[in-house]
């Protein structure tokens, strides 16, 4: 992502150590640590990359259930060593990682979240190095920059990047909430809150565990707010905060043409063609200008408030050609914040027959489209799907529950089948005026002399609803990497810049007032 | 493919060999001729066997040209033993086998068209032996038919099959001529027209030579009518005529959203999804009923002649649940010949993005159609593909020649790429009043006592046109092995009533009057 200069604001680090900007006098206290932390920041990278990079070397996907645990062993020594009270919650598969620093007199309390598992790799797209082997590189791969020596004097630029899988999604976080106790007790501070921690270990497998945790652990778990740590800043490089999340539940869409693939010259005009069908009804779900026409999509949403919607204007605007593309699906003015908090239906995988070197000239016997359903409150996940089966019965389907027997093949010109497995979960949103949310946020605000950008709905979705349905405690996102980290891709990157400003961030967060 | 009962006639041979149904007087010499050719091919099965098995086990895919050289001289030694002169046609690279045989006082001169090279092979998938190992089985491997020995006594039933590469696809064709000249011989019988042999080398490899070779060799080739020999009979068992076949070309349509996967929570609802406008282009290209909807698609379309219809209607009808579907793509009444002899447009592949297990939320980075269009008189084939171009334009869409530039993707909300290297070649149909392939008609009747199914067109492809275009040359095809063959896949199987029967109907073309 090319950043657009005017937008983006200066390195919270370089602004504290020029320590020149003039102050109010209630933020001068807190600017005075900062630029303390700020100080042991820049003089301790060598020690910080290192730990970061000693624990991005640990595969971890969910799957993998042996390094996953070395992740988690790994975590809770890295929690004991600053002090915390740490130990495994046992899920009966990736176990969680708990954590509590108490404060003495603190009447507030925080839950930081963060996820140690990874996505699945593809090594063959990694360029030069495996996905656990962390490698430095002068900036973007995506820019062509080369991989360079680790610097023999431990200085790192803001621009350098570390490449591994979950340099930013979700292990960069959590070194940073580990420095930013650090750097507290090096700047003669320590935090003003209570301080729990819950790191996931399958939170890109599905976080089948997390909702029952949170349920049966709701006295240990009790806190104020829970702040996740997770996913990308807002392009502007200012501090972000996120108040909601869109949920998700899923389906993959299996329409049926002849039993076996056909020729395409013997049989093609009178056997039916299920890509050509799939197509048709992948267009019967969606206008040209995004909006879902499938009947009662939008039914249970929460408009946004008047400050919601203000807040989402206030936000500078995304460019399109950023991205390689000329205009957002919504036209010209669609800003996409404001366009991700809706409900949405997006087709993400798609297949029939063959292309490329194996293209074969054949009617296929199924075409399948994975659609991933994104919700905000107050849609129910079951009911989204139940809303989409409806929509293609209406469209002359008949839906079948596993392949289709021949009866069922010789009954019914159209069939399909939906499998929806994942139950998915609800959408998320604290609201703007949320008073220990407030807090945090002035306390950033002093802590890194920038106001935070504020988004009141993150179009990704965290398993966050958990939190305030099963425990009452309301949730606020402080994401900090670089919004072009190839997050569940191959190539996952962190820009330096963003960790070392991180944990300023969040040492901002432990000094809350 | 299973047979409708009601539906298949008897086989040849055992009519002819029962020799018990009454004649027209004009058919009777015929006849006796012909209940003569069959007992000898009844006598012969072994040897007939033999020389089918011997040419089977010379492997025969295009790109070998050591093997295909080893088919090509092993055909033209096998014409010479029938007294067909015979040599090698140079193309520089697979040569092709041309051979012929004047009858003194003959007026007509008929051009036998065939192929030896086979498709390509996936040893792996072929059960209990070698492609080009063939073995005999006492039925359909689809039916659980196994492996039995070859017969002791040189004894074969018409349900037993022989599996090898080309076993049906197209070398027992060429065996059933060889032998259809030794069964007249033994029948004290000869051709009644001049006979010539064309045999190719390279036809699943895409017949790169063809078109030069018949332009290079007007007078050589110079015949009434060209005979191919290639393909399945008609399913009812009834000798088979086909009068024309489609022609083809191709498309690979790309749509571009992003210029990489994004995120489809930070993005989905903003980023342009090209799968999902891929599939509104696609629908917007046929209708439900499979009528295409580009304008011009069906312009150069040459009707069927009345004659033409009523012959696609006197063809027993297909059904869909043979096939597993419950309704052809045209509607209940659709019928399988008289729909492939239009033009098409089929997506034979389609993708984009991940599905399955490795399914990942995103919006993709493009969307891939690949679509077949088969062509028939008089439909050019670049003329096409460029309505199809003009159609997606149509549909407000830039398209760009080559991976787009970042300032095409700035520039272009719709941006696509069309790739239609191949050519293609154009569809043919010879009428079926012609006079020679009447005559020829005629005698397969007179001599199998079968009146054949004649079918004005084949929906597959063909390159037969280059003999009306090159040389002027009507072309009539006569398929003879059975439809269920497994052609251009593992385990491609020839059943031997199909091939005993094939021997007498060559046998009639040859004394065609």
């Amino acid at each position: 992502m090319q950043k657009t200069p005017a937008l983006v604001a200066p390195s919270i680090l370089a602004v504290l150590l020029a320590g020149a900007a003039p102050l109010p006098l209630a933020a001068q206290g807190a600017r005075a640590e900062a630029e303390a932390v700020a100080a042991w920041v820049e003089a301790n990278q060598r020690a910080l990359v290192d730990e970061l990079v000693e624990l991005l070397s640990i595969p971890n996907v969910a799957a993998d259930l042996e390094n996953i645990r070395r992740n988690a062993d790994w975590l809770v020594s890295a929690l004991e060593s600053r002090g915390v009270k740490a130990r495994l919650l046992e899920t009966g598969a990736q176990p969680m990682v708990y954590g509590e620093l108490m404060t003495p007199g603190a009447t507030t309390t925080i839950l930081f979240y963060s996820h140690y598992d990874g996505q699945p790799v593809d090594p063959s797209a990694w360029v030069g190095h495996d996905p656990w082997v962390p490698v430095l590189r002068w900036g973007s791969l995506a820019r062509g920059a080369s991989i360079i020596p680790w610097p023999a004097d431990g200085r790192y630029e803001d621009d350098w990047r570390i490449y591994a899988r979950s340099a930013s999604d979700d292990k960069s976080p959590i070194v940073m909430l580990l420095a930013a106790l650090d750097a507290l007790r090096a700047a003669g501070s320590s935090p003003t809150v209570n301080v729990k921690f819950l790191l996931e270990g399958d939170e890109e497998a599905g976080s089948a565990h997390i909702r029952r945790l949170i349920r049966d652990n709701r006295r240990l778990l009790a806190a104020d707010l829970v702040i996740m740590a997770d996913g990308p800043e807002h392009p502007s490089g200012r501090p972000t905060l996120v108040y909601g999340a869109r949920g998700i539940t899923s389906a993959r869409v299996i329409v049926y043409g002849p039993e076996r693939p056909l020729h395409s010259g013997h049989f093609g005009n009178w056997a039916p063609n299920p890509a050509q069908r799939l197509a048709a009804l992948l267009a019967s779900m969606k206008a040209p200008d995004g909006r879902v026409l499938i009947d009662g999509f939008y039914d249970d949403v929460v408009p946004l408030t008047a400050e919601e919607t203000a807040a989402f204007r206030a936000i500078p605007a995304d460019a399109p050609a950023d991205y390689g593309f000329a205009e957002p699906e919504g036209g010209p003015g669609s800003l996409r914040l404001e366009a991700t908090a809706a409900p949405s239906l997006n087709v993400r995988g798609m297949a029939a027959g063959w292309i490329g070197e194996s293209v074969r000239t054949i009617v296929p016997d199924s075409a399948v489209a994975e659609i991933d359903l994104r919700l905000v409150p107050d849609i129910e996940p079951a009911e989204q799907v139940e809303r989409l089966l409806r929509h293609i019965r209406g469209q002359g389907y008949h839906l079948v529950d596993a392949s289709p027997t021949a009866e069922e093949r010789a009954a019914h010109p159209y069939l399909a089948r939906v499998i929806s497995r994942e139950s998915g979960y609800p959408g998320m949103r604290t609201p703007l005026a949320h008073p220990v949310a407030a807090r945090v946020a002035r306390a950033i605000a002093a802590y890194t002399g920038q106001e935070p950008v504020r988004i009141p709905m993150l179009g990704g979705s965290v398993p966050a609803v958990w939190f305030p349905v099963e425990a009452g405690i309301p949730v606020l996102l402080i994401p900090t990497v670089n919004p072009d980290n190839n997050q569940h891709s191959p190539n996952e990157n962190l820009r330096l810049g963003n960790f070392f400003d991180g944990i300023v961030t969040f040492a901002g967060v432990l000094r809350t007032p």
